[in-house]
């Protein structure tokens, strides 16, 4: 029975009902959030033993003294911990401090400053970046901060829209690049699919800017909730056939392995991008922090996949709490659309068109906090106010239950509230 | 007997006794080093306690959960540590990841792109800042690299000549900042008198430019050689009681107090300032490394130093040799004036004009390396071609002996070759 078939009458009952629900529950005083991704104690629990893998020996195995000044590039034992998340050879990967977003923002300030292919090439303004929606906030802030502006284009389940991507990329020599969260996407949790890893190769090819960049920020390389992860075709390879490589510049971190604050993040590309990172690095810094890459190497080494499981292990009852109550309560509704997520850490709830500034409000005013309504959209505009992420990570299973409760209960009462008055 | 009281035949005669030296030198296949401002592995060992003090327990004073995202003014401990080795209050402090050069670099492109003080203000090119030399090459390279014009200005026993420095910055409103190493100043070892602390902080307040900055890298604040260190005084309360306060941002680091890559950064200034900073961060990063922030508070409280102390003992040895060497081998030739630091982690060398250059390249023949001539300038252009800045805290006892050895030779003969052409 979707809500769309009920009459005026039936609508008018259920929402009174749901009304004494949704009043009870402010009687509750809760304090629920789902607005974080961000690990749960549990899960930064399994990485303790990064404080014990040194134990006094602090020789890399190149011989570097991590405790000392120097290597930009960061450990070779790093760089091959980056290379396994990545799928890239470690001579294309610099091993760098606790933040991929630094490395972005390092990208993306050297295109515009000194620019990335040792030539005259640089992103002048106006630039233009594609980002497909919904998607990853923090790109979205740190594009508009350094003065881009951003086109978006549609999520499908297999990626960003194609056809829409190369048509604006071909057309279009002020869009300098696009922004892919490949795996397990922020915030819709899809995959890529082989085709859409080939075009996204190609892009570089057919662009009318020469200095066009795939920005491949892979966070969830190795973040399968199960056995039946999905498969992520490598786009370096791809990019490799087409001869667009020096086009595309990976990112991934261990934030979400070991500790999200104090990991190890990663940047991969040719070794002419490499150079010219390395080249506006040494004006930056005398080095990453080596110890605490060695830490990460020796402590990962040879368990990467374990580890990941017994993350998997914690995090997919949280997954199966939201998308089972998802489905238990919004499922025949006909007023809600979700993702179903193999990995990652998202869900992503579409409600009625108009609707997602204010389910978010209502869930505030009785306690549960969710991420701000039009976050997963540049400029924090959601055009047709319908998204909600749902990040179930860092909450307890308790927590996560009434957290659910709240969340459906509140879109079913913002639904028929505005179906009513429709 | 200064060498320009020899007779021309006397010249010749030591000459010919030096370069047999020098040529039995170059038999020795010598690998000697003296370029490198790193502590030695028997300082980085003194700060092995850090690994030990976690122990599972990664709650900051503040409840903060240090191993998960967030955090960007770095933890309430790491602040303290901060505020303790700046001698300034910990509100004004930011706790950043291992490298203050980064801190620098932010506080100079926030400067010129979103502004320090929350108005219009921005340093837009040509911007010039003051560089006192002999100076800190890297505060050389990035200012460089940043597009900012560099002015010297001459180094004295006091610090930085204030005569041409308030000239200059009262006449010329392109003239932004200038970079300060207040105590034990890289590489002349000298501290900024009480006099100079005083005209600095004054020195916004009488600058054509509204944006002047005084850039106070202390990155030797409390390393001291022995109990006979020098004090520096305050310019936090000198610029407060000036009212330039936000106009001075310092920098610190535990690069030289645990482990050289892998410590903690500090950058302090007023809220306006850091409020600035926090802005601009917060694009760039989630956090800093706040596990490797708690590590330190933890290691160095109530015993920073003693902690120093210990650095000392293995430290003033070395100096000791330098001074020692330079003292009876060239003590009484009238070819060569040096410092006599008390603290920090060079001694630099002044030789005849011309011949820093030559002196460096002999070195290099017979097996030594040291800092390229006219790295202690802005473009590496040493006008006099006379400054040698020498790193002993690297090298062993006896590499160094020998070092000494092998400089102090090439020393000698490169000025009576000098002065017997002349």
């Amino acid at each position: 029975m979707t809500y769309q078939t009920l009459s005026d009458n039936e609508l008018t009952a259920l929402a009174s009902e749901l009304e004494r629900d949704y009043e009870l529950l402010a009687g509750n005083r809760l304090s629920l959030d789902l607005s974080r991704g961000k690990p749960a104690p549990d899960q930064l629990a399994l990485s303790h033993g990064l404080d014990d893998v040194i134990n006094g020996d602090y020789v890399a195995s190149d011989g570097t003294d991590v405790r000392n000044y120097g290597n930009l590039r960061g450990l070779p034992e790093a760089r091959d911990l980056g290379a396994e998340i990545l799928g890239v050879p470690a001579t294309n990967v610099i091993a760098g401090g606790n933040s991929s977003l630094a490395l972005m923002h390092l990208v993306v300030t050297t295109a515009m400053r000194n620019g990335l292919w040792d030539d005259d090439r640089r992103w002048v303004t106006p630039a233009r970046v594609l980002t497909p929606v919904p998607g990853y906030d923090r790109h979205f802030t740190l594009s508009q901060r350094l003065g881009l502006e951003m086109v978006n284009i549609d999520m499908t389940e297999d990626g960003p829209d194609l056809d829409q991507a190369e048509a604006l990329t071909a057309a279009d020599p002020t869009i300098k690049g696009i922004w892919c969260v490949p795996k397990y996407s922020n915030p819709t949790g899809c995959t890529y699919s082989a085709d859409v890893v080939e075009r996204l190769a190609r892009l570089p090819a057919i662009a009318a800017a020469d200095d066009f960049l795939v920005l491949w920020d892979n966070a969830y390389a190795v973040h399968d909730l199960g056995p039946d992860g999905s498969e992520l075709k490598s786009i370096f390879s791809a990019a490799g056939k087409q001869r667009t490589d020096d086009h595309v510049v990976q990112f991934a971190s261990t934030s979400k392995i070991t500790f999200a604050g104090a990991g190890v993040a990663f940047v991969a590309a040719t070794e002419t991008v490499l150079a010219a990172l390395v080249d506006e690095l040494q004006y930056m810094t005398i080095g990453p922090d080596k110890v605490n890459q060695l830490r990460h190497a020796r402590f990962l080494k040879h368990r990467l996949l374990d580890h990941m499981q017994s993350h998997a292990r914690l995090l997919a009852p949280k997954f199966d709490i939201v998308l089972d109550t998802l489905a238990r309560e919004l499922g025949d509704t006909g007023v809600a659309q979700w993702t179903q997520p193999t990995g990652g850490y998202f869900v992503s709830l579409d409600l009625l068109p108009g609707l997602a500034t204010e389910v978010v409000a209502m869930a505030k005013a009785v306690g549960l906090t969710l991420t701000p309504a039009g976050a997963t959209f540049p400029y924090g505009r959601d055009p047709q106010d319908r998204n909600v992420r749902i990040a179930p990570t860092f909450a307890g299973i308790e927590e996560l239950k009434t957290a659910m409760h709240v969340l459906t209960l509140c879109v079913k009462l913002a639904s028929i509230r505005q179906l009513a008055t429709a």
